[in-house]
C-alpha cells in the first residue's frame, strides 16, 4: 500500500484457534505483533498466506527478535524445527500484524543493475563487478506496511527484489562457503525516489533509496533448506493488481554467493544483515513515458 | 595507528587510582574496557587525555551501552551530571581501552564536500545541497584500534571530522530546533579508499568508504552543553607526527542545524545516530603527487 499518510493501523483481536498446525516443510520465520502482546513474538508462517504459530509460546526462552535468533545460529534453529514438526495452535492471519522478518540489521547491502533484462530495459551494458549501495534500516518496514510517499520526490518507483538474510558473520567469505553464512531468503521492495537518485545528491543513490519506509521486506524469512535452489525463482510485483515486473532469479548476473564474497572484501557480515539482490526489468523510471506511484496506489510484491 | 595486522591488544592491568576526580566542567562520555571487566562499560574521561571515572559503578542501574545511555535521554544523563560533580576514584588512562563512544548505530550520515577550503583544493564549486553518503556502523572502531590495510586497496587516504552524535528521535526537524536533537560531539577518521570511492562501484561512493575499521571515532562524546560553539574548533589530523590537515570547524559550508534539517527530511534520526560532517584540506589524494597511507604508519586525529 502506498500512502501519503501514517502508516495503516492494525486493529484486529486475537483468537487462537485450535485447528492445529499442518505446515509446510518450508520453514517461513517471522516476526509478528497482536494487539494482545505487549512486544513483537518471533513466529511461524504455516504456508504462504496461512496463520502464524508463536515460536515464544512454544519455547518461552527463544530471544522475541529475529536479530538475536538468528545470533544464536543452530541452537534456535533446532527449536523452530522442533515447532515446525509439532502440531500447534494458528493465530488466524487476520489477527496477526507481520512485521518485516529482520528490524535494525546492522546493514541493508543493495545491488545495482543485477538483472541481464534489467540491464538491457536501461540500455545499458551489464556490469563487469557488482554495484553495491545501501539504504539506512530505519527504512525497513513491514510486508503489509504503508509506503510514505514523501512530498520532497515526484517519482517514486517501486523495485521488487530477492531478499538475502545472514545467519553467521563472516569476512573474506569464499563463494563456495557463501551458502553456510545464508539464513534464508525473503522479498523485499527497494523504493527509489529517482528524481533523489539520479540527478540530485551528487548523483550518489543514497537518499533516494533511503526515505522512511522505502524498504518493506518480507513476511517470511524463508530458511535455506527450504528453497531448492534460489536462482530459478519466479519474481514479480503487482501495482493496482496489474503485474509491472515479471522475471526470474535467473536472471541475476551475480547470485547470491557471488555477492557474499564480493561484499565481505570489504565488510564483515554480522547474523541479520541483509542484502537486496537486484530488481527485474518493468520498472516506472524506464516506461515511455515514465510512470511512478501516487497516493493510495496499491502494491503487491511477490515471489514464489 | 594503521596496519595491515590485526588490531593491537590491550592488556594492561586495572588499578583504581585513590587520587580523585577532578573534572573540568566538561563532560566527556566514554564506552570503555579493562581486563577486569566483562563487558565494556559507559565512563566519564577526566579531561583531555585524562583517566575514566566508570559510571557503572557509580550507578549500577544506569546502561552500559552509549546507545542505551542517549534513548534514556534526560534520565541518565542527569545521573552523568551527578558523577561529574561528586570526587570519584579514576582508572588511569594507561589501564582502559577506549572504545568508539558510539558503537551499533542505526546510521552512520557522512557529508561530502562540506569544507570551503577542501572544495577549493579539488577544483571543484562548493555544492549548493549537502552531498549525503554513509558507512556501514560495521566500519567503527575505537579512537585507537588499528586501521586494516585492505590488500583489496592501493589509495587509503584520511580524513579527520566533527562527529555530531544524535540524543533526541525527530523527522523534518527544523534547523531551529536540530540542536535540541544533539547529544554532543566527538571526533571521526573517514578513512577512504580513493580507488574504490572514485573509480569502481559505479562511482557510488559507498564501498571506498566503508571497508572495516574505515571509522574511527572518539574517545569520548562531548555533551553539547560542554561545548560553546561546535562551528569554531580547530581540527587538524596528523599522520607520523606530521599535520597533514589543519582548519576550522568555521569552515564548514552546511552547519550541524541545517545537515540535520536536510537529512531529516528523507529519514527519522534515532538516538546514537552519527553524522560525519564532512573534511577539510589536507587529504592525500589531492596532494602532487598523491600521497596514500601505509602499513604501520601512526595518525593521530585531534580537534579542540
Amino acid at each position: 500500500m502506498l500512502s501519503s499518510g501514517k502508516r495503516r493501523l492494525f486493529s484486529a483481536l486475537l483468537h487462537v484457534q485450535k485447528r492445529p498446525c499442518q505446515p509446510s516443510r518450508a520453514m517461513r520465520l517471522v516476526q509478528f505483533q497482536t494487539p494482545h502482546l505487549e512486544e513483537p513474538h518471533l513466529g511461524l508462517e504455516s504456508g504462504i498466506g496461512g496463520g502464524v504459530v508463536d515460536l515464544n509460546t512454544f519455547d518461552p526462552t527463544l530471544p522475541k527478535t529475529m536479530l538475536q535468533f538468528l545470533e544464536q545460529g543452530e541452537t534456535t534453529l533446532s527449536v523452530a524445527r522442533r515447532a515446525l514438526a509439532t502440531q500447534l495452535p494458528v493465530l488466524p492471519r487476520s489477527q496477526v500484524t507481520f512485521l518485516a522478518p529482520v528490524t535494525r540489521p546492522d546493514k541493508v547491502v543493495c545491488v545495482g543493475m543485477n538483472y541481464a533484462d534489467h540491464c538491457k530495459e536501461q540500455n545499458v551494458r551489464v556490469p563487469k563487478e557488482p554495484i553495491i549501495f545501501s539504504k539506512f534500516s530505519s527504512s525497513i518496514v513491514g510486508p503489509y506496511d504503508e509506503i510514505i510517499l514523501p512530498p520532497e520526490s515526484e517519482e517514486v518507483d517501486w523495485e521488487v527484489e530477492l531478499a538475502v538474510i545472514i545467519g553467521k558473520k563472516g569476512k573474506h567469505i569464499k563463494a563456495t562457503d557463501a551458502m553456510a553464512h545464508v539464513a534464508g531468503f525473503t522479498v523485499a521492495h527497494d523504493v527509489s525516489a529517482r528524481d533523489w537518485q539520479m540527478r540530485r545528491n551528487g548523483k550518489q543513490w543514497l537518499l533516494g533509496k533511503t526515505f522512511d519506509t522505502f524498504c518493506p521486506l518480507g513476511p517470511a524469512l524463508v530458511t535455506r533448506d527450504s528453497i531448492t535452489d534460489p536462482h530459478n525463482l519466479k519474481i514479480c510485483c503487482r501495482v493496482n493488481g496489474e503485474v509491472v515486473q515479471s522475471s526470474s532469479t535467473n536472471q541475476m548476473l551475480f547470485k547470491t554467493e557471488e555477492l557474499i564474497a564480493w561484499v565481505s572484501q570489504f565488510v564483515t557480515f554480522y547474523p541479520g544483515d541483509i542484502i537486496l539482490t537486484g530488481t527485474p526489468p518493468g520498472v516506472g523510471v524506464f516506461r515511455k513515458p515514465p510512470v511512478f506511484l501516487k497516493a493510495r496506489v496499491a502494491t503487491r510484491l511477490s515471489y514464489s
